[in-house]
């Protein structure tokens, strides 16, 4: 029998793992059976946007972290698909930093194109992964979640490809159970005009914090506190925008920090991360792992050092995303094709310390950059993804970073050129802390909405 | 090897099956291991007040469905236990519509009394419940959520008491994806001050709706329009509430209701129930239903008719509460220790049927208040649950359902008399629309707080 493979999810990384399969195909790749199953009832992750928090329709945790007047954070330059680019998808050059629904747009734009979604089974959890030594198979057991139907079914290859951001972490603060207004984690955030006229305590001090403090303030809220866990993030803040240091509790609707200072506040906002969970995977084939750039246990960031037939894609934390889901995607069908091999597992264990030891050496935002560039560079060594200009979008990142520190406010403002076709972005027709239309239809038009 | 007992959930119903083992002990009955596993990391069900929302701090979903300022909405005399009376609980008699920290403060009370502490394990979910029917054993996958291990054990019987009301039913409407407020249902609302100042659309025509509306308005909701789906409650609704029907769409922040009319809202709760969600139960066994009185394949309200070893609490929509459950725990014991017998397949069958052509035949809530004590009486029958005037709660639920007519913000200021000690309730200090604090302190003491 053919071998069988197994993809759980159809967000981005699924979508790529998806295409890297199409391609080879297309080339005459005697490719396996590909199954693709996804909890929601349509593709692109959490950039299929829902209005729904906490639960879903089917009573399963809302998979969505995205919420409305998202704009990408980083220079779309630096995430752009080496074999589908911008220009191609939308026809002429487009500024730098579009709003989710063009993102959406464009990643959607490339399944359809390769018709990847014939492999997807929709609306189909994934409840239970376990190995079988004796026969060498996985068991998925999934459930189909309109009929209410489990069924089991074998395969060769599993590759996890839920993504990690879609379960809150969640610590607790002294007099949260007295607090009389809305106790929220980033990922129940939606709409920012909620909370329009009120004053936000946000909790957190890494991009959550920094975009939903921007927006709240962009679309009304009366001030913005950015409480830190660690440290400051230190950008110049526009007015309305203050940090201070860690909450150490709440009493009735007052903040107190534990500098001592305290502040009224009407509504708080934890911005305070996720965990990866992946409670459906047994415990001998689960990866548990903070959010890091390279986890333990996982060879090539891909594969589970105990067994390799079991791989992960995206579970690292990102500067670079789409591009190195994209090579991870690649090389881990070109193991289930035979392409490449992987080594003992001695081995496998002494190339990820090699890496972790890498990485330890980081200092700063920079150094990781140039650190998961590598990592990224690394991968395509063994495989056909087309070539593009990586080092350009290393130096794009670089760039990016300062204009965050010259301006927090104006830093999506400014242009990039394709590390792909060299096209340069135009500028956009508003800038953005004044736009507050974040349509495509008014992303991609010449002029501003009117 | 002794039989074992598997308790899913330690609410009011798990709570009640402890206890009803433990009254067997106490009189020297041979009672089998009880292990009862618990999500949350305290028992009390619902009861258990948590400011969370979505998911909990081990990204599963929420339990708790409670909200701050919850007050009894139905008399507490119609569910106090005729072993633990409200007297010998509190020392002295108390107001009939208690709010919730002195009903979890009962609650837990007895099981207090008892010890049946020792028989939960906390921060224990049930992952999976599926029988053997060559071995005749339940396995029973539970994971501890604070080392994230998990485990299997087998069990000769399971009883579930995860309670019903913590999955919600979440109908989309036009417009909801562009909606500028919040957006949630009633299982996620906390405190009713996140409302003050708002226009709250609320959606539903039950129980849920009505108190939410009431709540929002009581602290300081502008107003409060409920949309009812099939009929109108028909209260005469203080000023600043009103119904209107079911809405159509939302069109920015403007609800348009299917008569036409429009209203703008800043703010929707989806009052629109809840989903039986017992995901974790082997297909054959689960319980599949409705929210309705008396359910298709359970005999007495509590065998799975397929396995009468596997049994259910609590499943049913309810008026009676706590003492139907402890009618449904003392029954399930009695068949556990072999002091009650099962018929026949075809038998049982045939009893639920009869069951189901009288609930069939009710006409509004009276009618099924007298079902529902039929129903209850039938099971003290079989069992040795101590005798109290269950008439007189049939009564008490007609006068209630006659004080709510009459006034729905006065009601709770009513009292009654209880059916086990007699005792006739004192009135509350303060009257409940003019109650802000919902303290057990101050309820509990003899004039208004200062």
């Amino acid at each position: 029998m053919a071998a069988r493979v197994a993809v759980v999810g159809a967000g981005p990384c699924g979508l790529a793992q998806l295409h890297a399969f199409e391609e080879a195909r297309a080339q005459g790749a005697d490719v396996p059976e590909i199954v693709c199953f996804e909890k929601q009832g349509d593709w692109g992750g959490l950039w299929n946007y829902t209005w729904r928090t906490g639960l879903d329709e089917y009573g399963d945790p809302v998979h969505g972290s995205m919420y409305r007047y998202l704009w990408s954070n980083g220079p779309k330059e630096c995430l752009e698909f080496a074999d589908y680019t911008f220009d191609e998808h939308f026809g002429k050059p487009i500024p730098s930093f579009p709003p989710r629904e063009v993102l959406y747009d464009y990643i959607t734009g490339r399944a359809k194109k390769n018709n990847v979604r014939q492999f997807i089974r929709f609306n189909t959890a994934v409840r239970r992964i376990s190995h079988d030594d004796a026969t060498r198979k996985f068991s998925v057991t999934v459930e189909n979640r309109e009929d209410r139907t489990t069924r089991t079914e074998e395969f060769d290859y599993v590759i996890v490809a839920t993504g990690h951001f879609s379960t809150p972490n969640m610590p607790s603060y002294e007099g949260f159970d007295r607090f009389p207004g809305r106790i929220l984690h980033s990922h129940d955030f939606r709409d920012a005009q909620e909370f329009a006229g009120k004053n936000l305590l946000v909790i957190g001090g890494s991009y959550s914090a920094e975009d939903i403090a921007l927006q709240a303030r962009k679309y009304g809220a009366s001030s913005v506190t950015i409480s830190y866990r660690s440290k400051p993030m230190g950008f110049s803040w526009p007015e309305g925008i203050k940090e201070v240091p860690l909450l150490d509790r709440v009493v009735g609707s007052t903040a107190h920090f534990v500098d001592g200072t305290s502040q009224p506040v009407d509504a708080i906002v934890l911005c305070t991360g996720y965990q990866h969970s992946l409670g459906f995977i047994a415990d001998d084939l689960r990866l548990r792992t903070d959010n890091v750039l390279y986890t333990e246990n996982l060879y090539k960031g891909i594969f589970w050092i105990d067994n390799p037939r079991m791989m992960y894609l995206g579970m690292q934390d990102q500067y670079y995303t789409f591009t190195m889901f994209d090579g991870q995607a690649w090389y881990a069908r070109d193991y289930v094709l035979g392409r490449v091999s992987i080594p003992s597992r001695q081995d496998m264990a002494a190339d990820i310390e090699q890496w972790r030891s890498k990485l330890a050496a980081c200092d700063g935002p920079l150094d990781e950059i140039d650190f998961q560039a590598e990592y990224t560079a690394d991968l395509y060594k063994e495989v056909d993804y087309p070539s593009f200009d990586i080092d350009l979008t290393r130096e794009h990142f670089r760039t990016w970073e300062h204009h965050k520190e010259e301006s927090i406010t104006g830093y999506r403002d400014r242009s990039f050129s394709s590390p792909c076709t060299g096209t340069v972005a135009p500028v956009h027709h508003t800038e953005w802390w004044k736009e507050l239309d974040d349509s495509m239809g008014t992303f991609l038009s010449d002029h501003e909405h009117s």
